[in-house]
Order: structure tokens, then sequence, then C-alpha cells
């Protein structure tokens, strides 16, 4: 049986890294022995946007939702598309109508990078940071009055529902549940954002009555990024609101050394529609072009793919191979966010060699 | 002419720390020749709700409205009164009602304080948060409906008037104007956040078209908290909402070794009302009672708070004393926090002597 995947590169370093995370996707489906059947796709891009005014064609939930996964690049080019026109109709449209409501990132540091926190090594930093991924703090419901006046104010609104982050706390309570130290950190901000952070906490404590033996902890949001910084050690899985978690899941990589290097998986744990695999940095117009971007966080996103169709054997493969060339510590190889004066691409050749 | 001070100590180490912010205010106040009469209140914390059923005094606001500064401890304690009802029953409506519409925050690393960031040393990290601290993502605006059943939805919305994000930024321009390097940057999430963050961005910008010679930039409030942690060194003055100025405002400090040590100035830049300093430290259940809170917190508020009162040597005069003692590094004066086994009455004498 062959697994079908949708390939969008995206934007910027999207398209740099794509070929180097399919190259170590195949490299590992080949060792296993896995049937994978690659589909590009050119949309979700900026250039589709310069084409045809829309970032995605009228029918692209059609074409994509028979996929068993999709594979993302990055998304963004702001110099002609605004961000929030570029991701609104793109990344978000796919993490909401293909009910991706989990969106787990591993923090993890790594053998041979450099943690810009002091005496930390591998080890020392091991959590995954578990987002809610389709609600909450990014809506676009609001709106605007009294515009281009003085009085002018602007309303946004926050919506979670009880079924959104029931969801995504199960999933992060049987996360937790399964790892050896079986604790989990719920990030609120209930002392400030007053109607929906109280009810967060009020539910994380309802759920947590199914899971007794999982311990859990609750810092607001302020100072959970302190402890990030202060004591990553702390931290087991860390459950989060939209917004709160696309902030962790920056922070907590970066204390690892890069973002260069993190992935993620945009989940729908119901497996009625395809799951999404991407790295967690942007499209990064500022190194775009020049072919130094480390496509780590794109292969390693393919791990966490194959981890999730079935294939936890060949997604481990991906993870030790890059583990081993990073310990290895080769400057022509290394990408400079990692230390070294190699390409995207010498970096992906030496990937997929070890695989 | 003699400046009124209303001092209010609140809870947990709030108590515990108020002591040594006076013993440097008033060794300073000395030394400079400088009137203050200091006016003592217990309301505004968890005690007096205990025993009148709500955080202040009905006639709070005539009762301080007079002041010319209010010194605040810290507030809070969750075992007895939920953090939004002890925080939105005091301080979030002090910021408020006396219009303290600019959180000034100060993130510096200073002799002696190990950062938890590798390889950084004083002079590296100092730079401004600038908050907005009145509006934003702190409302109380939004609501519930089908309440306790599986069909809830919570809402909470969000509140940004060009009146209030206008005169924050006009403050951040000018303080970055006023700075060496006239660096401003702006913290946005106009890519997920979509009403609010681009009209946000746009505020920015038209802003900046009266201070020519600032030069600005913006990042989403995701990656800027990893460059919070990866290049410390590129900020200067920074400004963000409400939301992310309270998290960049911890995250900041905790880059430069502890939050104990970082204050803030919530300041009514126009006059009408008085300005409050305190620590950005909160009451800190888990360590109040022992007598080992940094003082320093609310020392560096002291400071804050005479500058702001038109006396900026003897606010200097306060921050080059607790700079000495920690660039001393007598362990038996220093707190645990900063390395050493001090009590929170020793090191706050240990500053006073040296003013
Ligand atoms: C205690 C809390 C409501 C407060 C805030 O979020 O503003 C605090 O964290 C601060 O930064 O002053
Ligand atoms: C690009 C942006 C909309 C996106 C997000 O905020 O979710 C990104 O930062 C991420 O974390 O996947």
């Amino acid at each position: 049986m062959s697994h079908r995947i949708a390939v969008i590169p995206g934007d910027g370093i999207g398209k740099e890294v794509m070929p180097e995370g399919l190259r170590a996707l195949e490299a590992a489906a080949k060792r296993f022995g896995i049937d994978l059947s690659l589909e590009h796709f050119d949309f979700a891009s900026c250039d589709y946007y310069a084409e045809h005014g829309q970032m995605l064609p009228d029918d692209w939930f059609e074409q994509l939702k028979g996929a068993d996964a999709i594979f993302y690049g990055a998304v963004g080019w702001p110099e002609t598309v605004p961000d929030h026109i570029s991701l609104w109709g793109s990344l978000l449209q796919f993490r909401r109508r293909f009910d991706q409501y989990v969106n787990l990132r591993p923090c993890k540091l790594l053998p041979g990078v450099k943690s810009p926190l002091a005496d930390r090594k591998p080890g020392d930093i091991d959590f995954y940071v578990v987002r809610e991924n389709t609600e909450g703090e990014y809506s676009s419901v609001g709106g605007k009055m009294f515009e281009g006046t003085d009085r002018e104010v602007v309303i946004q609104e926050t919506v979670m529902t009880r079924t959104g982050v029931d969801r995504v706390l199960k999933y992060a309570y049987e996360l937790a549940q399964s790892r050896p130290r079986k604790k989990l950190t719920s990030a609120t901000k209930s002392n400030g954002i007053a109607i929906t952070m109280p009810w967060w906490d009020e539910r994380v404590k309802a759920m947590g009555v199914h899971y007794p033996e999982v311990s859990v902890d609750q810092f607001h949001i302020d100072i959970l990024t302190a402890n990030f910084v202060m004591h990553p050690d702390w931290f087991d899985v860390v459950v989060a609101s939209n917004l709160f978690g696309d902030i962790l899941s920056d922070l907590g990589p970066a204390c690892t050394g890069t973002i260069g290097v993190a992935p993620s998986a945009n989940i729908n744990p119901d497996g009625h529609f395809p799951s999404l695999f991407e790295p967690v940095h942007g499209s990064a117009p500022d190194i775009a072009g020049k072919g130094i971007a480390n496509p780590i966080g794109q292969v390693w996103s393919a791990a966490m793919m194959l981890e999730h169709l079935g294939h936890p054997k060949a997604g481990q493969a991906i993870v030790d191979a890059f583990e081993a060339v990073l310990a290895e510590g080769d400057k022509a190889v290394l990408t400079p966010d990692v230390g070294g004066h190699g390409t995207t691409e010498a970096l992906g050749r030496a990937i997929a060699e070890r695989i």
C-alpha cells in the first residue's frame, strides 16, 4: 500500500529546504521498503498568489483531502503579499479545514549544537509543546469602528470552545502519561486575560481527573517564558493555547540553539483528514536565495510524518542520521546557524547518506 | 515641597521587600535633601480581602488620587483569592483609573549577576520594554454561551483604541529618539492575530513619520521571544501591546539573570494622576515568609520613582549603590537568586549603607 504525500514547498527558504526534506524522506523509504507516492503542488505560495490573485485554487480541499499527509515547506513573502493574507489564505486554512487540532513540537537540545543558554548539554532540554491549533486567539472575528478617526476602536475576539480545548488537553495528558516523567505544564494567563484563561484553567483541572498519574502544574505565560530560559529542565509536556503555543514553540527551540532544526506536526488525531508536517521556521526572506538555510527542520518533519504514517523505525533512522551528522561537527557540511559554513544541500546530502 | 508617596506593600514577598525599598528611598532622600511624606495603606492585598470581601475600600480613588506617586510591593495570594480577582481588584484598577498608560521596564545585565545566557556580560543587554498598560488583551469584555455543556463557547475581546495605541507609541518613539542607538522594535503578530495586529503595525508606521531619526523594525512575538535569547544585544527600545509587553518584560529580565532585580514604572505621562512603581516580580508564594526574596526589584523601583519625581541624581545614587553591592559579590549579603546566601534585609541594608 502506497502513502500519498502532498508536497508543497511554499515560499523563500521553503523551496530550498524541501528538496533536502524529500531526499531524507526517500532515503528512509528506500531503506525500510516504504512505498510513497509524492504529488507536487505549487499553490499555497506567494508566487501562486502573484499569478492567480489568491493563495489557493478554489478546489484545493478536494485536491488535498485524499492525501495521507501534507509535507509543507514555509509560506510568506511580505514584500509582495501581507503576512495575514498569505497565512490566512494557506497554512491557517489547512489547519482549520483539515481539523489539525494538535500542533506537536519537540524541543530538544541536540548533540553538537551550542545552546545560547549557559552550561546546558544534550539531555537537559527535552520536552514537547502541544499547541491548540484551530481556534483561540487566532481568529478573524472582530472589526473596527470610527475607522480612520481619533475615536477609532479595533476589536478582535478570542474564541475558545469546550470541544476545541478538551480534545487538545486530552492529547497532551495522554502524551504526558506515555512519557517517563509524566509531567504536564499548562500555560495560562488567568490573572490578566480574565474570561478565557480562568476557564482554560478549569478545563485543565477537569481533564486531569482522568489522568491521576500525571502531575500537573501551571504558569502564567510571562513567567513561563522566563522559566524556559532559567529552568528548561523543568519541562516534559507543555500544553498551550494557539497563541501561547506559538510563542513557546519558537522560544523553546531557540533555547536549544537554533529554530532552524525544529519540526512540527499539525495533527488530525481522528484520521479523518491528512495531517501536515512542516518546519517551525518561516520562509526567512533575510536568508532566502543564499542556499544556507538549515534543512534539519524540514528533515525532522519528514521523520515525524513517517512516524505518523506508522513507520516509527524509519522516522528514528532519520533522527539518528541528523544527530550523527551534527555530533560529527564537520564545518564544511553544517550550515552557519549551527556553526559551519556549509550549504543547505551539503547538509541535506550528508544526512541522506547516513540514512 | 514635600512629595506624598502612597506605600502599599500588598502580599507575599511584597511585604518583605517593601521595607528594603523604603530603606533605600529614605537613605537617598536624606542624602539629597528630598522631603518625602509617606502614607501607608493595607488595602490592595489579599489580607484586606479576607477581612473586607473586596480588594479595595470604596473610596480608594479619593484616598490615592492626591498622591504624587504610589510605591507598590506585589499582589496575589492564589491560595485564598483567585488571581483574576485579586489583580483585577487592585493593580489593574490602578493602572486604568489612574491612566498609567506606559509601563516602562528596563532590562539590563548588571555587574556580578550571572546571565543564564552563555557568554553575555554587562553592557550586552541593556534595553527598555515599553508596554501599553491600560487596554488591549487585558479586558474583561466577553462571556460564555452554552455554559457547562459540550457546546460551550467562551469569548474574550481584545480592545485597542487609536488614542490608546498612539500615545504609547509616541512615548516609545520619544524614548528611542533620546537614546544613542535610536532604535525601536515593535512586537507584533499580524500574521496570526488578523484584526488588531495588522492595524497595530499601521499605527507604528504612521507614528514613525514624525521620528525620521529613529530606525524601526518589527518581529512577530514568537520569533521576538526567540531573539531575546539568541540576540539580546539587538534591542534598544521595544514597544508592545499589554500582553506582549507583559511577556517580554518577564523574559527580558530572566535573560539578565533574575527577575528579582527588575523594576517597573507604571506612568501617567500627563501627570493628571499618580504614577505607580513596583517590582516586576509577583508575590512569589513559593518563597514568601523565608526572608530570602531579592529586594533589588523594589529598590530599583524606588530609583525610578525618584527620577520621575524630578530627582534623577538621587535615583542614580540608588542604582550605583546596588550595582556596587552586586559587583562586590559578598555571598553573605546577596540573596540566593543572585548566588549568595544572604537575606532580604541584609542585602537591603548593604544597599542603603552605600547610598
Ligand atoms: C500580576 C499580573 C496581572 C501582572 C500583569 O500581567 O500585568 C504582572 O504580571 C505584571 O507584569 O505586572
Ligand atoms: C506563520 C504563522 C502564522 C505561524 C503561526 O503563528 O502559527 C507560524 O509562526 C507557526 O508557528 O507555525
